[in-house]
């Protein structure tokens, strides 16, 4: 089947192209029994404006973009991603909408990062990162017609180059609105820590720790600041040791974090708090390995609930959010904005801690 | 930062349009101090031919697109798609090439399929797939240079659609190219079923349980045939139940297999193969609820490997395939079939059993 075209649809119908154009275009200059020849040939043969025609004309392109400055094997392995996806595209796919995903790997090739028994500030995000090229150029070709942010750093360049750009973007999870056509699907951290330091503190737990995500990440900034705010408050102490979100580097850390220290000593912690289902999978396993029992000596905790959650040995107590509806909420707001209504902030329902077996009173 | 234009630049540069044109063409009819100064400050300003343009111009999208016909929100809990997206991604991003995605539910909304202990073919492919839609709107609009196809059918209708659209295509994990510009990835899933089956019988299992996904979907037909060939060849008896790939119904599936069968007694299986990681994670629940342990009395074995049979309980033994590897040969086959060469079939690595501790000798 060739391509279906105005000429080609004139050349059917024995008219000129001209009254094909302003049949359908809706225009006058064409009789209502044309119009209709025009338009239920059309219908059959597939018919559409060609996009490159309506991108000309200023028409939307009718997609939203995504830039993951990510692994991309890190992202095949993150139940997160997919799941917010599919929020997504529930409300994309209910409007004919398209979803312009890359997944640029970070400059340096994803080096490891290991975590200490302490909080060690590591290196921010690469110079230069490569994702930004990619919303210039998508810009500048007219392909998106908004995007969704992922993965919000301190001083992040994203907002003051699509400010620039004049293409509106929601940051997904982020900590407030930047620009004028930015907004920001916000999750409250502090509250979320108040929750897991409260369940920690009532069963009887003085002393924890917590493996941290890449703390260049804002959220990991403002969870590790909140749990140590919150710590304080209960007279609690905690030790942040920062991973990377994998399971093998949150098995590392766990490591670290258990050197050294004997059951029972003073900086003995008797519960870890993990910033992603993976890294909590990886310190079950290193716990396993060092022969202390889960949760008899040590209570585990995932900030991020999933089925791996669920069917793990012993099933992990994690922080259930909905993680399909933030990225509903995400596309809707950003659909908003593109719509010309001013940017906002959606706040999302704080978290609810999934209580499972991992999780149990300190020994006391 | 307004966009930048042909009719911008000229001004700037205060110049010609046809100038600039010939300029960033590389065409003659411009002298070469001017041709440096106007690609200078085209790169200096980030200015890019419009994708209208080029699309005009018969250029390419540089863009592969993807449709799902599936529930939005199962895809978001299934490892497999993120994995194999991670490898089309590190294809697609290295040579600067996008991705467009797009999740259609099905009609119906995802209707439940529940298993019995007998193959029971469900109803095929809902009439009038709301996928194809998209494809034809995505062709009539050059919205993409080729698609992927995933989770193939019995006499799928994409592959003669996408030859009379005349956009190339490629079968993810397909059973045979169909196409002048139609490519397949192919597993070999009579090897794999062989795999699995020789583990059971040299482990004592004589009786076993197969809980497949839908099996209008042409791999668990093909697998669903292939294990009862090798049971019989080895003397082996098998029952099939069909599934929807989720755990909810992994388990429901797993009860109805169960079902007044007292184990030591001739019908009781020994062994449960289960179509995916998600399935054997729901079989476990059940055979947990059911009082039957794994594997002293049941092996449990999935034929999709994740990070979620190894940190379950007990760890499932599982087909290791490499997918994000199927994703990245995928990938570079269709922009093979795009760049003109003749669509071939690229065979996919046999699987390879991981055994884990779900999995052990039946009992004598």
């Amino acid at each position: 089947m060739a391509k279906v075209t105005i000429a080609g649809l004139a050349q059917r119908l024995g008219i000129s192209k001209a009254s094909v154009s302003y049949a359908l275009n809706g225009r006058a200059g064409v009789g209502p029994d044309t119009r209709e020849r025009v338009l239920a040939l059309a219908q059959e043969l597939g018919w559409y404006p060609s996009s490159s025609a309506r991108a000309l004309s200023q028409a939307r392109s009718e997609t939203i973009g995504i830039v993951l400055l990510r692994d991309p094997e890190h992202v095949g392995s993150e139940p997160f991603y997919m799941s917010v996806l599919a929020g997504i595209e529930a409300v994309l796919s209910s409007r004919e909408l398209n979803l312009m995903l890359r997944i640029v790997a970070p400059d340096g090739g994803g080096a490891p990062i290991v975590g200490g028994a302490d909080v060690k500030p590591l290196a921010g995000p690469p110079a230069g990162r490569r994702d930004l090229a990619v919303y210039r150029r998508w810009a500048g070709e007219s392909r998106v017609d908004g995007v969704l942010l992922f993965d919000e750093v301190r001083s992040d360049p994203r907002g003051p180059l699509l400010g620039s750009l004049g293409l509106p973007y929601v940051q997904v999870g982020g900590s407030a609105a930047s620009g004028a056509r930015g907004g920001s699907t916000t999750v409250d951290q502090s509250m979320d820590a108040a929750t897991v330091t409260d369940a920690l503190h009532s069963l009887g737990h003085r002393h924890f720790a917590y493996v941290s995500g890449p703390p260049d990440l804002a959220h990991e900034d403002l969870r590790s600041a909140s749990l140590a705010a919150h710590a304080r408050r209960l007279g609690m102490t905690l030790v942040t040791s920062a991973s990377d979100y994998t399971a093998p580097d949150g098995e590392a850390a766990t490591i670290a974090v258990m050197a050294g220290v004997a059951p029972g000593s003073e900086g003995f912690p008797t519960a870890i708090v993990y910033g992603n289902d993976l890294m909590a999978m990886g310190g079950l396993a290193a716990l396993q390995r060092l022969g202390i029992p889960v949760p008899a000596q040590v209570s585990v905790v995932s900030w991020d609930d999933s089925i791996m959650c669920q069917f793990s040995s012993p099933p992990v107590a994690a922080m259930a959010r909905n993680v399909t509806e933030l990225g509903r909420q995400s596309a809707l707001l950003l659909l908003n904005i593109i719509d010309g209504h001013a940017a906002t902030n959606r706040a999302m329902p704080a978290g609810v801690l999934q209580h499972r077996s991992s999780l149990g009173a300190a020994r006391p």
